[in-house]
């Protein structure tokens, strides 16, 4: 959507229109089923405040008093519904900002999200937002749900439905679709929504912007979000930020992942940078869950809303079955967790809970059997006492079956402040209904337990990586060097390398030469073996061009060197203008690392650090870091990658090595973020060997726009 | 679970217990709740033929004449069901056999599970299993279920519970807890279950056994088994085998995955476990499903059991809301489908059936929106209509929230013959109930139509894997080369490669020598540049004391490095005795490859093939595969690594490349499976460049039990 269609900047709150003292509902209706008697039954079934019904035509609707037009409502009315068709959509506009109404809901279809005139009746909207400061959600959207305040301004459930209970949790869906499919699985699934709001075609109001809204209010304590294209992903940045420091989970679902994952496949060797991919190191960076389907979405916020927290990743299982047992262990270790046998002393304490003699296992998982099973006491016991224990840290037992004894259930999950996730045959109803998380699949039962104890234990990040100081004077050098006449839009491998080292880049030592003699007082200046390479605008690629010398050591293999160097690229690019030939010290390496950037066009820069050489393309992996990024983000990436063996196994990145390669990251992101001429870095390879990194080549193409 | 506690082969049959034409419960009893109870009654409500209640203090037993012993039974029952305590099973076993019974279902727990005595009363049973070739279910278990025949041998479920309707399932597993807990969730998520057998202990009739038996069955259409310990694995391939030869899918679940599962299933059942990595790599090779999860065998077992195939890989989806439509064509992509536009003609033709104006899409997903949702008969037009078209080979269709025209969906599903998966907000029972698949989450609706897509497409295996033919002096001069005299378990290089080769491995050239003028000769006969490497059955790791010299060339050049060779030896390792210096080729890489064997305690040999060098311990995969193998199979492995990278990318291996290590893998193989001396193989690296494979260094190691 582009920017005609949008409204960029709005700076009245959306407060009053999310947390109305008085809804009017323009195109309220006495028809059901249709979407004006849906939304104004649902309003007036919630809402403990003045409804202002508007229909020309009907004198009360659904009981209430109707109004003939916007101008006859009181004036300052905090939320109007709109349902009226797409082209009366603007004159309504028009009469609410006239009427200090605060905030719209435009439920109405047919902007841009079908092409043609929608776009321009979209742009007429956003016109009128932008001139007279009135906040909107919507277009094309099914409204949205407060619980907290009453405010059912949706029609998202039939108004015969039962009304939500309420909750901690809030949904902010850009489909209306996707959202109300949500909501209905939230609602037999356990998960206490207080909030659900769809953004719709975001005119104004984005998922970003509702979700940094809602991040700060006192009743909401989980935050799950739903786009295909995220807007406003500062505020997207900023509501994660806040959600970590107010201790408020936040979980996201990506629709069209594979889309962008395509077009990804599409660039080039090295640049595994797609939008699917950026947007998950960006939730990654700021503690965010990135989620993979819905059900892992509402799995994650079942076992979120209760607020309990884990002190670590230890399990204990109780169970009647020992195969349901070892496949829930089973579960929780391939997702991570782990689940020690019991210390001896809790094993003796068990044990004489038990019936004699015992068939079953008091170790971990703790097999009651059905000997046990039969005895309710014994089993309560059971479910309270492991629980108590100091040796684990969250709790999973399982139930078979319709739960015969639900309330023994509820007082064990209440007995403990752990969390605790029921792995259960059936979705057990009487549990879920009072806030006990319960999973009808051991493995989703495990991954709920998994991402609580990711994020309790996690370090929260409450601000922005810090960036390096700026320095004007580094920025000026920088720009010197991307201003030096040449011939290409791609730097020298040379002023490519002197770029990055301004921002700290470790980098092979290495002297610009123009004759013989001055390679071979730059070969002994340097010391040891040397490599000579083509410097030219137009031989990006030097080596095809014979434009390569490695492993020189000594005057004469030096100059014999630099002779046939020259000669070799005059045969091969007889046309190219060179302008040097860099003498270099030659890198050893036990590892090649690739370190390149590309910018994302939602989130900017993002700095890619892999294997290098071969590796690249058969690997296909690579880590990646929004910038701005801190030497500890490249570390901690780099941990996500090839199971953390690339710095856990012996012949991976010694901590001097990754030192440097956390530097050469960090450098990438900080030229990146000063100087937007840069379209692309690529640094490859990156030598390591003996607790030195060295970028080895490097190559900065510069934006056409900005030349 | 070792030889004393298991009946290591049976002659007769399990069929004639399995499909009985009569029953004896020994133990049977009046007590509801009690085990003895439920078998009796279970029995009792599905069981047309005659059943006998033994009980030596009731007359009458759920209203059926009991009888005091087993000896006052008729002759030869078929099936008798044993729940009498552990101590009272070999007397009642002993009575069975000479009373002709067929089989029996050890119900009875408190055998080698419990350990101690346990072991010796199951040690027992195998005995009289032996000897008498009566065959036997259990102990330990649940019993078993064939709604086919009527034969509810098993208390799973509660007598007041419904009788499963039957259907082409079954379900075989090891453990009771697991089996019961599948066949609680299959009766409400629509998966038919004809068949439940639970092995238990398995004294004789193994899970691999039972499957082996029912995969012959023609009311069996869908196999699924689970177990921690798979024992019998000959007949599990077979039944691998028979079941792609009679295109009926096959799906396992593997517990006890994880290493620290592993280690406490082999404490739990007794029984060596394999790998998990072996295990998979087996399925992969034998066309089976080894799922993650519970709910991932039950949502394959939904998509296959109504005995649909899919002709490609294309869905067309049907929404009346575009977000869900996004996402579940997102999760399509995801599982490796397509959901490509439907061509123009059949566009038109959907037009025509929508409301005016339309406001949806009916390119792919066709989104028909609330507008035509709202009027069935259009709705269900599509629903017909989409299946209808050659663009689509499989359908998935979304509901949201209940269902309001489950016949309409029942109809659409049953006008077409290509697979449809439901995907819908709420449970569908309706639908479930009659057949149709139906899926809480898109994701889990993408991977089952996937699952069907990959089973529908694939080539079945229905033969082993061809090995190479027999050739007894081959093997003669391998077993030579294995007894030739030496001070470790270790092969030297030489000896190892020149085994290898005789398999056809492709190695490098290179000749053992004793003398400086012997590697000069040696040198130049070879050509090019050579490597100098120490040979010394002391010394598997030559590069440690400087006994590797590489690219010499000239005459000097290989005296000299002979000479420094033997020098810097005897410096390091003064006490070794050199056996000779090997003269070999100098091979290019442009990528280097690993290649090893080890033997699986489950399924033997195991050749591993990866990216060699610093890779194979960062990247921490590879492709596996049990021998026997074909070099097709080598290809199949190397595509499932890395996305396929390894072959697809420009700089991954090329035809001749991939066709030399597969002939080193088959080699491998093949080696392995005909010396069982052998303990392990590495060939590490193979070095690939310019069209060609050749291996440049290898070991073999011997098991000290053959020496």
């Amino acid at each position: 959507m582009n920017a005609i269609v949008r409204v960029e900047a709005q700076s009245r709150p959306l407060g009053r229109l999310l947390k109305p003292q008085s809804i009017a509902i323009i195109g309220a209706s006495n028809r059901i089923p249709g979407i004006g008697g849906y939304c104004t039954a649902n309003v007036k079934r919630a809402f403990s405040g003045p409804i202002y019904p508007v229909n020309p035509r009907e004198s009360e609707i659904q009981g209430l008093k109707a109004y003939a037009s916007i101008a006859d409502l009181p004036r300052d009315i905090d939320l109007a519904i709109v349902v009226v068709p797409a082209d009366g959509v603007a004159p309504v506009l028009e009469a609410c900002a006239a009427q200090g109404v605060g905030g719209v809901v435009i439920i109405t279809s047919g902007f841009a999200e079908v092409g043609g005139p929608g776009v321009g009746l979209q742009a007429q909207v956003a016109e009128i937002l932008a001139r007279t400061g009135l906040r909107a959600i919507g277009p094309n959207c099914i409204g949205f749900m407060n619980l907290t305040d009453g405010v059912m301004a949706n029609f998202v459930l039939d108004p015969t439905d039962p009304l939500p209970g309420g909750g901690p949790v809030a949904l902010v869906s850009q489909s209306g679709g996707l959202g109300g499919y949500m909501v209905r699985k939230a609602l037999t699934a356990g998960l206490n929504l207080g909030w659900f709001v769809s953004t719709g075609n975001e005119v104004d109001a984005s998922v970003s912007a509702i979700l940094r809204e809602l991040v700060e209010r006192e009743d909401v304590r989980v935050l799950l979000g739903a786009f295909e294209a995220l807007r406003d992903p500062e505020l997207f940045i900023d509501t994660a930020l806040r959600a970590q420091a107010l201790d408020k989970p936040f979980i996201v679902l990506k629709a069209g992942r594979s889309e962008e994952a395509a077009i990804a496949a599409q660039a080039h060797t090295g640049s595994m940078v797609g939008s699917a991919e950026a947007f998950d190191a960006v939730c990654r960076q700021y503690g965010i869950f990135s989620v993979a389907s819905l059900e892992e979405m509402l799995d994650l916020g079942v076992i979120f809303q209760g607020g309990r927290r884990a002190k670590g990743r230890r399990v204990g299982i109780i169970t009647g079955s020992g195969g349901a047992g070892v496949i829930l262990a089973d579960a929780c270790m391939l997702e991570g967790l782990k689940a020690p046998a019991l210390p001896a002393a809790d094993q003796a304490m068990l044990l004489e809970l038990m019936p004699k003699p015992f068939m079953g296992s008091v170790a971990n998982p703790v097999d009651v059997t059905a000997q046990a099973l039969g005895t309710p006491g014994t089993f309560e016991a059971v479910l309270t006492k492991v629980p108590a224990t100091d040796a684990v840290d969250m709790i999973a037992p399982v139930i078979i079956g319709n739960p015969l004894y639900p309330d023994m259930y509820i007082r064990s999950h209440s007995s403990t402040e752990k969390p605790v996730a029921f792995v259960s045959t059936l979705l057990p109803t009487t549990l879920l209904n009072v806030g006990v998380p319960a999973y009808t699949d051991p493995r989703r039962a495990a991954h709920a337990l998994a991402a609580m104890a990711d994020y309790s234990l996690a370090t929260k990040r409450t601000q922005r990586p810090k960036m390096l100081p700026a320095d004007p004077a580094r920025t000026a050098a920088a720009r010197a060097i991307l201003a030096a006449p040449h011939g290409s839009d791609t730097l020298m491998e040379v002023d490519s390398k002197a770029l990055l080292a301004l921002y700290g880049a470790p980098v092979t030592r290495e002297v610009m030469c123009r004759s013989a003699d001055e390679a071979v007082a730059a070969a002994t200046t340097i010391g040891g073996k040397v490599a000579l390479k083509v410097m030219s605008y137009a031989l990006p690629h030097k080596s095809d061009v014979g434009g390569v010398r490695l492993g020189l050591s000594g005057d004469d293999d030096v100059r014999a060197g630099y002779a046939g160097l020259l000669a070799d690229v005059a045969r091969h690019a007889p046309d190219a203008k060179i302008e040097g030939v860099l003498v270099q010290e030659m890198a050893p390496a036990r590892l090649e690392i690739l370190c390149g950037m590309t910018r994302d066009p939602v989130f900017g820069p993002i700095v890619a650090v892999g294997l290098g050489g071969v590796m690249v393309e058969i690997l296909g992996q690579a880590a990646l870091l929004p910038a701005p990024f801190e030497a500890a983000d490249v570390k901690a990436a780099l941990e996500g990658l090839l199971g953390g063996r690339l710095l856990s196994s012996s012949r991976g990145l010694q901590p001097s090595e990754l030192d440097a390669i956390a530097r050469l990251a960090v450098a990438l992101g900080q030229a990146a973020l000063e100087l937007p001429e840069i379209a692309e870095i690529d640094v490859n390879p990156v030598r390591v060997a003996n607790g030195v990194a060295l970028a080895a080549d490097a190559l900065i193409v510069v934006s056409g726009a900005a030349q």
